[in-house]
């Protein structure tokens, strides 16, 4: 039974001590906040222990009527691993405090690479040995790395070039922007996200460009991946239909957008209306020669959370990447598969004059 | 045991459909779409039995794998009462169908008055005997009555006169608009929503005027109530605290919008991220002379479903409004307390320069 603690209970904590408290061989003992708002008394009231982030906050705590069971410093001495779901930035702040109390400790993607021991991601970053700390790539290089792994080892990746429209901000952050525009960010290219990836993916050539868009729902990425080998389109289809955390949106699902996606997974009895799978529109991807093409949906608030659960399970060290994915899907019930008839063979081979 | 269809399993529809099932005298015998999509899908894996809405769409479903229980003709002939959720307008084209199969009937606010023997609303209504069909009025409507009422019966209502800045279109509604305006709509002033609150609290005197603006989460209501009596600003905060229907949003609770309404829905473990109750800001509530001001917040997808289920208890005929009322809250977990403290006495007390 591994013991953790979530420091930082905001869009990612949340959902990270939700996943950890559903796992059987793992106990939730507690998660921090730095003010008692609605997020502190909704920790309480699923029965979390709460702490407070900053010792200084304590007494507002007690103001606001919301009961403590302690600080950060007392998590910590309590805990075998140490989720950090702060804001970017305030991890590597956090890290001399990890490292004081000796308690290993999981990172999210906002921080630079050199705060651990190594970056993670489930499916395709490298055996994890001896690590005291790991990194979560951020939401987007999650999705890359899901993506491009499998399409690497059966085809081989010459180059990948990706363009991300990303969310302004999270559905509760209302003073993010651009409300009326889409805003080249960073407006150098290549991006960040690229060399991101390679944290995880070494070898892989991929070229990433960013933009920001008036949305809060998701993340949408347009691919192109020009590959060593030429598949057709219909084996890339089942090819990443068999990857448990890439979902193949239906084509005639009546799913057009982000709204539709989460109102799917609200259908499917899913708190939050969460997707931590990729969301790949199915009629997107199309093979002309060696370059690959398809667009894809990312929750930025879900497709980590599993990956946090592995990661715990990679710095315990008691059990296989695949037992732990294995066991992280059962618990949370990550993959889709759609009821809806797939339609046969895809539209090109149907109608290739079309 | 009232048994219950749902005809439009949409936005409404699957909330309505949910709640029915949630109630121990009440049983769900099945819902219908008019195309197999992903709304459709999810019903099965709910365990609903699916019925085609249209006759001609019968091979769609079964082209699409989705297996059909019959057609609504069929679901009529098995229920006590057909709950429409169809789109507005579409109800009235039903109306002809659900009488030929002598099934009594609720249909929803966007359509006519005129359509069902009474319109509906469980906190504010008149009493219903001998219908055979009841109309839930809007989201707007149903709002304005639970928050029209108290107020009414307390202080006496002189006179209200509301701004609606409604939402452009539900999350899952790409092709509504305005993307970046906000619309007069109607422009004509007041609005229909005023006579539309009369069909409930038919003395009260009520203007509205309504607009359209580019958000999806919610409506907000901007309220100025002048009352017959002068009750202190607490007074009204308390008297509106006392309504289960009512959330007295908490001052420093950190919830500043529609996004953070939602998160904490979800937070406490709400299905969909729905909520039930008018939203009103507590610290908006304030008394000035015989004027009372405030905002609320409407759930444009949530609020009618509870109106729903005691609507079908009215048709129904054997328990009282108020029992009625409180099962469905219990049953649904409608009514909000929240932990955090209420801070005393309102600001404009504590510091009146200020």
């Amino acid at each position: 039974m591994t013991r953790v603690g979530v420091n930082g209970y905001g869009t990612i904590g949340k959902r990270v001590a939700d996943a950890v408290a559903a796992q059987p061989d793992m106990e939730l003992v507690g998660v921090t906040k730095t003010s008692p708002d609605y997020g502190a008394e909704a920790a309480l009231r699923r029965g979390y222990d709460l702490y407070a982030a900053l010792d200084d906050r304590v007494a507002a705590f007690e103001d606001a009527g919301l009961d403590l069971a302690g600080t950060l410093a007392d998590l910590l001495d309590a805990v075998d691993v140490i989720v950090d779901c702060a804001p970017s930035g305030v991890g590597e702040r956090n890290r001399p405090t990890y490292e004081a109390h000796d308690t290993p400790a999981i990172y999210q993607g906002g921080e630079d690479a050199a705060i651990a021991d190594a970056s993670f991601n489930a499916r395709a970053s490298a055996p994890i040995r001896n690590a005291d700390s790991l990194r979560v790539v951020s939401c987007n290089t999650t999705a890359l790395s899901r993506l491009l792994a499998p399409l690497d080892e059966s085809y081989g990746v010459e180059k990948a070039r990706v363009t991300l429209v990303r969310r302004g901000g999270d559905p509760s952050e209302t003073n993010r922007g651009p409300i009326n525009d889409v805003v080249p960010d960073p407006a150098t290219v290549p991006s960040h996200h690229g060399p991101d990836v390679n944290t995880i993916l070494g070898d892989v050539d991929v070229d990433t460009a960013a933009l920001k868009a008036p949305v809060t729902g998701m993340h949408t990425h347009s691919v192109n991946v020009t590959l060593e080998a030429k598949p057709t389109t219909e084996e890339v289809r089942e090819l990443l239909r068999g990857e448990t955390r890439i979902f193949l949106i239906p084509e005639d699902a009546g799913i057009d957008g982000a709204g539709t996606l989460k109102d799917y997974a609200s259908d499917l009895g899913r708190a939050r209306g969460d997707l931590w799978e990729n969301c790949v529109w199915e009629e997107s991807i199309r093979v002309q020669g060696r370059d690959l093409y398809l667009f894809q949906n990312v929750h930025q608030e879900a497709d980590v959370v599993p990956e946090n659960v592995d990661a715990v399970r990679a710095l315990a060290g008691d059990v296989s990447r695949e037992e732990s994915v294995a066991r992280t899907n059962e618990t949370l019930g990550v993959g889709i598969d759609s009821l809806l008839s797939d339609g046969g063979a895809p539209r090109d081979q149907v109608a290739a004059d079309d």
